[in-house]
């Protein structure tokens, strides 16, 4: 193992500008102008694969290949995953980068550049992890594939069906992502709980066309003004969701959990600094990291009725739209809290307008037991190399692929993040810290021990 | 007396034959490439005046011409103001016509053409009537001015400041102004009452840009949500406004009032049709011709906020509007409900989001006492003209103008509309109905006679 942590060590410069070459590939999944790109950038990922002894397939798919490189087998060994994304987002606007995105710079020990940090740099670690062992003639305790997709940034098309297709070649004990943050440069996280969603649209209709307020008005229910009133009673005063069963299934916070999310640095004033708003406001009784990060939600993301241009219309609107996300948590479904919304809805829905509810997309919420033997493994591994316990974290977002890995290849998903909180993601001036890209190979070196106990 | 009405009677093809070339003139305000059609629709009408032996100015604004005719003047006679408008809404969409609109046809009885009813047919009524006396020798027993504009349909902008210069020139007993309608061919309607407007916008800014609802969510109040909450505290269940103090002014119908409103002819089924709606909804206690005639209400006219397109984005909105008129019924006055209505959402805004409230335009209700002499003369007019005691009617709508006679010229108007409920006045296919058209010259001819005693 020694040898691994010298040959890391000594290898950091060259890392660095493998890194730099791998960023500077315009890999945009969302622009079609950078399909020839797109299949580039996977060739060199493919080719430097090889090179360092793996075995390697570049995988067509309706949209952009998927590149599959396997470390040598060895009978009696276990298989991890280690699943990344060599599609970046776009880099507009691009007057707002302090050097070109697809130039990266080296710049107060990070690399800038669109995709440093989401995602090329972070599977760049394990990459160089595996290389260390391979390089040095050291025994990899376990075997592994690389899955490296092109289509992250946009919905991740093609690999459920991929999944399907290649479910036995990829059987696994457990995937490993790197593809999230740490709160800290010194302190490491393991994401064991992700928050799922449910989407639906509520449509109230009321006549059959605009009507003029006040040939018609007060003879006829506004649908706008039904709209407003049924979604708000969704809240009581204090933050709570009102709508019966809505947290039948919620997996209350133990006081460990608790202790752990309070270890995350969090300052109220700079929180609400950084969001810009008067105050913060969320479910009495809970912290704001419990709030966004362990707690369901009912968000309206767009209204839409009437007119909305300059001045005034004096119309009763022919309809009133709502779009609305529900952030699930561990063990909510969304097909459950669909079916409880829609009763809300319809029982509380007057009969002098028409109600049209369209269920829309959802991810079940996700967590692996922190005592789990591979969440334990993981622990061991980032405390090795990052010096320090680290902190349980959960995450607001949903990441729909750890909901498929679990699906379809019936294995669970160890988060590793190794981003930062101001490496930009999807801003302009994105980069990579490079103290933290050095840690995260040896977390990597580590994890294949810890995982093969 | 008789004399006027056998020259009427006589006159009527005549007549029709002139309406006909007046509502020739495609005399379109809102459309600028009809502009000089306005001015020769206001100099053929003047020239029209002329002949008729009437004192005639076009008046130049910095809209449309102005078109004011006087009758000859003699010592001590009463003077009254009769006011209609030349210029009619744009006909499009011209598919829908049956004939076009500005080569209007007699069909069944009635003239089919652009501004038939809306309004050159109405104040030709009046015309006719002046006609007759002057034709056949018999005094006039008023002094009168029409006062025709070009610039109804687009808000009457110029007319106000005309009035202010004018106002000793124009300064009489009463304004006439039949530019509203009737239940029936054979149901004259004294319209005595008219709704008021008052126009606000509710904006609440959340956080200072649109954010990601996974990382954020549940630790910032949702602006949409906050909208939501707070106009749909705004009506109970049986519809009426909660907001304290909003019916505080508000006149109660009298037991008389009442009895005339249930004289409209009204069908709650072929209304309901009418409207396309599953069922009626307004303030209990009120029938729906009392709720859009004689009731205040408070609409939501358009809401916008975060993403409207296609899909969903899961955002938390960085803010959220809401467009609203009320109406109001006499003694509401706009600027206090504006100030009422604005502390109600001040009292309720939660301190976590910032509210805005951006007051719009207003317009005083309107009511004449149909006991008044003026209103008294008229009812008698309208019954010797029908045949049938007219029902005193309230329009829901509002006509600024008719507050601008009362603010700069200090008299009541009387609305003696001459317009079916199926004319189609701002639709395709308008028309005028002919038998009305000769009884409201007849309406005319009486008038001046019981406004005189």
């Amino acid at each position: 193992m020694q040898a691994v942590l010298n040959y890391l060590e000594s290898r950091q410069q060259q890392f660095v500008e493998e890194l730099r070459e791998y960023v500077s590939h315009p890999s945009v999944s969302a622009q079609t102008d950078h399909r020839a790109d797109m299949q580039r950038c996977a060739d060199w990922l493919a080719a430097h694969c090889r090179d360092l002894g793996l075995q390697v397939r570049v995988h067509d798919t309706p949209g952009h290949p998927i590149v599959v490189a396997r470390t040598p087998r060895r009978r009696g060994r276990r298989h991890f995953l280690v699943y990344g994304h060599y599609d970046v987002q776009p880099p507009e606007p691009l007057e707002l980068w302090s050097t070109p995105p697809f130039q990266p710079q080296i710049r107060a020990g990070a690399l800038y550049g669109r995709g440093a940090s989401d995602n090329k740099g972070q599977h760049w670690a394990h990459l160089k992890a595996v290389e260390a062992y391979l390089r040095t003639g050291t025994e990899l305790p376990c075997d592994l594939t690389f899955l490296i997709e092109g289509e992250e940034e946009v919905g991740s098309v093609s690999l459920e069906s991929f999944l399907h297709r290649h479910r036995k070649e990829l059987a696994c004990e457990a995937v490993v992502v790197s593809d999230t943050g740490l709160p800290a440069r010194d302190l490491p996280a393991l994401t064991y709980a992700l928050r799922g969603i449910a989407a639906f649209e509520l449509v109230i209709h009321g006549p059959d066309r605009d009507l003029h307020s006040g040939i018609f008005g007060g003879s006829v229910h506004n649908p706008a003004v039904v709209l407003c009133q049924l979604l708000g009673r969704v809240h009581d005063s204090r933050g709570r969701v009102t709508i019966p069963g809505f947290y039948n299934e919620v997996e209350p916070l133990t006081a460990g959990e608790r202790q752990q999310l309070r270890r995350l640095p969090f300052s109220e004033r700079a929180y609400r600094k950084l969001l810009g708003v008067p105050a913060l406001f969320g479910e009495a009784g809970y912290t704001p990291n419990e709030q966004r990060m362990a707690r369901p939600t009912f968000e309206i993301n767009g209204l839409t009725s009437g007119y909305q241009g300059e001045g005034s219309k004096t119309i009763i609107p022919a309809w009133a739209r709502a779009k609305v996300t529900m952030r699930l948590v561990p063990r909510q479904r969304p097909a459950t809290i669909l079916r409880r919304v829609r009763a809300f809805f319809r029982k509380h829905c007057p009969r002098s307008v028409r109600m049209e509810f369209i269920p829309g997309h959802g991810c079940a919420p996700y967590r692996l037991d922190p005592a789990h033997p591979w969440a334990r493994a993981a622990r061991s591994a980032l405390e090795r190399a990052f010096g320090r316990k680290p902190v349980l974290m959960r995450e607001g977002g949903s990441i729909p692929i750890v909901i498929r890995f679990k699906e379809i290849l019936r294995a669970e998903t160890l988060l590793l993040g190794l981003a930062l909180p101001d490496d930009n993601a999807h801003s302009p001036n994105e980069k990579f810290d490079l103290e933290v890209f050095a840690r995260g190979q040896r977390m990597s070196a580590w994890l294949w021990q810890e995982l093969a106990r």
